[in-house]
């Protein structure tokens, strides 16, 4: 008789972020217990045409509902907390967090209008029991406060997960991550190592986010102008730092965007930001002071359509009016894809006369994320038995596991995972079990999953093509054509410049309408696929375009 | 009385490639006499939603096509010269260029079938006159062999135009930039410079092509398995550099792609390429070798998906299947925009086993043009009394006139144009005259600026959020409905999982029908409106989603 114990094993299943950088969600799970770390979302890819945003799925979380004990979160990000209003909905379970993160993630459900969520503070440093899982949170190092690693005491060993982090030993706060909690940890035992991969194809170090503080420094120093200062909102160590800047050379701080506004709030009240009285002041109110005596923080570092930096870059902005001379620092770096836009607010500020300050000119930016110098580190301390790379498109976690392979771990102990993949562990074992079901769900205004292959197909094919509709009655009695073909377009050549091109093809319907009389085809599939047919053929051979066709055909 | 002379002006108007990287044409006019230099294309911004390429508004040229003596090309690149199908059919005119560039152009009006076009080889070093301009060719280094800046004699004095360009002491074919005639022209006295922008960011100097040529020998001195390098196909130094490295590591070349294979074409022929008998094989054969002794070079390093290495990637490739370690080197920079696609390639060839090697991993690539210290020189080298910023972005123009300042050019003497910009020279003197007409001409298809703004917000507002068309058939003599409403949607909801939804819509358009009808509103257009503002507002409450309405009225 095999004992209980001996056919227990921890599973790990990543159901979001790998293969991708974003929609975090890992599964781990002993027995009857189940945790979930992080719980985020991912912005659409270009082809998910008119999508706003996207979840994991979590059909294997709904189909074990009774085993979750909670959902333990890591950091403040979006694609690490964005999914939760969503999933929430669906699975209510308590949440795990530091003070920051839970206040950010209170903020987002107020905002979704969802109650009756349980928000547990843990500090980093303390620990959580959840079932099975004692669930240390570890101070570490990123682009927001209170990020943390996590240690999750299971009963087959050690798993770490590093979360979003990176190693700045002069942090804004003075926090440096717990590298000797790290080293306890490896002395320890480390049965598996989950790791970030995102900046691992840098060689080096990340700088200091301090670094950037002294270029803010050196800029204010000189700067007689307006400054603007756009970055990201969750970044709130940079926010300090332009906050200490603006004070160190007496100028008035005033906040613009709304993602900006709420971020400051929520930190200020958390005290999370160093904000004496006096320094903060209504974006109304900027007009009131010299042009040096004005710091304006701003949303839109992505050059983001909406955001207060693009409604500013286009005078469009309801509060501030840009003027020649301002000084505008772009404190972030595109996020791959962003390119063109960022590039695009950079160059209408320029017109407008604005000095712009940006990654390619000054160090006004520095990542969050570990180099390979920092994940070497981190998997020396640690000495894991099993690593998993996580957080990355595949070439990423390719790389993440030869660097691994580098530092001396065996390639066998070493899972390249995809999401939905389950890898199975016992105290000296790991393997590949089954996988279940993990995936994109996308949201569109109020639905939810309803956006489709076929829609977005549909979609892409009318953004390039536009689309012709066409009508025609016909007699219930005798199959005749009583009225059309009728024919509207959008999206495919501006009419009164094509008016002859459309008569042309009301012809060519005509013909095949009275082609199909004449052989008596009343059937409406062969009617519709002959108009299709015909005017494919015609439109293409005449100006090489292929417009949706959408023959309609009434009966009276 | 004003002598004649005394009012001829030398006019210089940029018609593309100012505020934007690409479609570059310039013309130089004076009294009777136009010249225009360059004839590029630019491609489509991501909301020109289905167009293929943009070219240049040419109005002006037409306007004053009897005094255009000719085009003059400064190299082979698209954005110079790909424009000339779509111009020449409108203004047939005499081309001027090395003769690799007027191979490429030449190749590219056999596929267009325009037949009579006169294409004159100029050699770097000579000069060809043109009324009353006499044009020097003056030899440069750029990613393209025969590339040229040009010095254009104009009565009021010397215009040197540097097109792409960047300084390379070693060059892979020999030939350094003629520095010695721009010091020549320097010593003469230059008027105006037009200098590209690109780079102009970027501090220091670009590398040599010559240190991609000794990564390449690095990696194929290790490497035993079969090469695949994608790579620019108008980048002939770097092709040759790759068969340098298989000839010296005893390997064959096979090319893939379109625009691959007919650039080594054009190259071979030319005797741009320095490819010995028995080296080139069919990509047909590449089997019969022994993978270390295999190299394809292919298109398709900016991820393209419908490229040879796209394909590959995607198994997809009707001539070769990639094979677990395969060795990939994507030789190139993602171009802004593309960084996503490259990506997605890059996931995939590890995915299938490949080890890829790309500009983050190691110098497998070098621009080809100018950086600070670049420019630098040239300008001193020149010491032009005006200076006009070309072939860049707003920002890229405003900081190339931020170094030519830097360099003691005084402010006023620096003009910085838009496209349509007149700036006009007198021996002393420049002023900005009268903006001529100028724009982008979008070809969508056999269509050539037929696609405007209407179609292009109509493609838009398709591909976020699909269509719904409402047919309703009415009765000619007394105005009621006779059948319908009927509902199709495309890109909207998928149809099966939103019958209800629909349901609920028609039985709206119903009861505003049967409103209308009770009201006596037989007004097409009003019912129109009303059938779409009750579907707009049901659709948005319901779903938070905004399709395009297409109401279609039938009268029998």
């Amino acid at each position: 008789m095999v004992s209980k114990k001996a056919l227990s094993k921890l599973k790990i299943i990543p159901l979001g972020g790998l293969f991708e950088i974003g929609k975090n969600i890992t599964v781990i799970e002993y027995n009857n217990d189940i945790i979930v770390i992080d719980c985020g979302l991912i912005f659409p890819e270009d082809e998910m045409l008119g999508i706003d945003v996207v979840i994991p799925d979590i059909t294997y979380l709904l189909k074990n509902r009774e085993k979750v004990r909670g959902i333990v979160l890591t950091h403040g990000h979006e694609d690490h907390i964005g999914a939760l209003p969503y999933i929430l909905k669906k699975i209510n379970v308590p949440i795990y967090g530091t003070k920051l993160t839970l206040g950010l993630v209170d903020y987002k459900l107020k905002e979704h209008n969802i109650k009756n969520v349980k928000l547990n503070v843990v500090k980093p440093g303390k620990s959580v029991k959840l079932g099975c899982f004692n669930i240390e949170f570890i101070r570490n190092n990123h682009s927001i406060p209170d990020s943390v690693s996590l240690a999750i005491h299971t009963p087959v060993g050690i798993v770490v997960h590093t979360g979003d982090f990176k190693i700045d030993y002069t942090p804004i706060n003075g926090e440096v991550i717990d590298l000797h909690k790290f080293a306890e940890l490896g002395r320890k035992g480390v049965l598996v190592l989950m790791a970030e991969s995102t900046n691992v194809e840098r060689p080096g170090y990340t700088m200091s986010e301090k670094t950037v503080g002294d270029t803010f420094n050196d800029i204010f120093m000189k700067a007689k102008q307006r400054i603007i200062v756009a970055t990201f909102a969750s970044n709130i160590h940079r926010i300090q730092q332009i906050i200490n800047a603006a004070i160190m050379f007496n100028r008035k701080v005033a906040v613009s965007g709304r993602s900006m506004v709420n971020v400051v709030n929520v930190a200020k009240d958390l005290g999370y930001l160093d904000l004496p009285d006096g320094v903060l002041i209504d974006i109304n109110e900027i007009d009131k002071y010299p042009d040096n005596e004005i710091v304006v923080i701003t949303t839109g570092s992505q050059g983001e359509p909406m955001s207060a930096l693009a409604r500013i870059a286009s005078s469009e902005h309801k509060k501030m009016e840009l003027m020649p001379g301002d000084l505008v620092i772009i404190s972030a770096t595109p996020i791959p894809g962003n390119e063109k836009m960022v590039a695009k607010v950079i160059n209408q500020l320029f017109k407008k006369g604005a000095d712009v300050i940006y990654e390619a000119l000054a160090d006004v930016h520095v990542s969050g994320h570990a180099c390979q110098e920092e994940l070497k580190l981190i998997h020396t301390l640690l000495k894991p038995k099993f690593f998993i790379p996580v957080h990355g498109e595949y070439r990423h976690l390719k790389q993440h596991a030869q660097l691994a392979e580098e530092l001396g771990m065996p390639r066998e102990n070493i899972f390249i995972a995809e999401n939905g993949s389950v890898i199975e562990f016992t105290k000296d074992k790991g393997k590949f079990g089954q996988q279940v079901i993990a995936g994109n769900i996308l949201v569109d205004g109020l639905g939810i999953g309803d956006v489709g292959n076929i829609v977005l197909r549909d979609r892409k094919h009318l953004s390039e093509d536009g689309l012709i509709v066409v009508v025609v009655t016909i007699s219930k009695e005798n199959g005749k054509v009583i009225a059309g073909p009728d024919i509207v377009s959008r999206g495919f050549v501006y009419v009164r410049e094509s008016e002859d091109l459309m008569e042309e093809a009301k012809e060519k319907i005509r013909v095949v309408l009275a082609e199909c009389e004449k052989n008596h085809i009343t059937d409406w599939a062969t009617l519709k696929a002959s108009i299709k047919d015909e005017l494919r053929n015609f439109l293409y051979s005449k100006i090489k375009r292929n417009p949706m066709i959408l023959p309609i055909i009434m009966e009276v």
